[in-house]
């Protein structure tokens, strides 16, 4: 597998994924993962999700935003794991821009809920992983 | 959702998923994730992997053991995360427990192959997720 490939089908498993996973490092040096929902992505480089300000992993990623974002298809053996930082964004344009109908069941207070936060991931390296190969790239 | 009732629900999604992502510490501080097979558990205590000793997730694993264990089911909007330590296994009676039809295609030199090594991920917290609720429980 050449590294354009690794990069072309690690693209396509993102655009067509609607969850991912994240990895975030807990307090007592524990990577901890949950599933997000996929809001957005600018190729490999740039993926985003909303988050409640009040949520552990906003508290985990003030002290560190060194973070882990997965994606997998499990019929296809294929996964795409990307390393990068996260920036918590709370400026109206980016919580306007992410905001979706029925988000209020999760911000009651609507787009400026102070509770809701945008999480932009920049990923600087990527791995790839089909059948029993894998590629690691920059981003 | 009472504590019981989560315990409950992990364990069914635990029992039916042969998939499980692992994170773990990489050398820089980031938190590393990737699917594996499950191989086997024995409740939400200990859960079995099979892996090949060369590779990073064994040398990141050496410098810290600290992992977490992520099952997650997309359909039922269900997931689990359990916090824990991985010893890594190399004894000939884990590696013949573990050992499957097959295995070759991983581990050419079969059984007693040096690259193949045993995962077993001891959890000491959990943490479980359906829709909007979440319950932490220690185990």
């Amino acid at each position: 597998m050449k590294k354009e490939e690794a990069i072309e089908h690690g693209l396509a498993l993102v655009n067509r994924s609607t969850i991912a996973m994240l990895g975030t490092n807990d307090n007592e040096g524990y990577p901890n993962i949950r599933a997000l929902i996929k809001m957005g992505n600018e190729g490999l480089k740039k993926i985003w999700f909303s988050t409640n300000t009040s949520s552990k992993k906003v508290a985990q990623l003030q002290k560190s935003p060194k973070a882990c974002i997965y994606f997998v298809d499990f019929d296809k053996w294929e996964g795409l794991m990307l390393i990068g930082i996260i920036d918590i964004l709370q400026d109206p344009e980016s919580k306007q821009q992410l905001w979706r109908e029925g988000f209020e069941k999760y911000y009651p207070l609507g787009v400026n809920d102070p509770d809701y936060s945008v999480l932009c991931f920049t990923a600087k390296l990527g791995k790839y992983y089909h059948n029993l190969d894998i590629m690691l790239f920059e981003l």
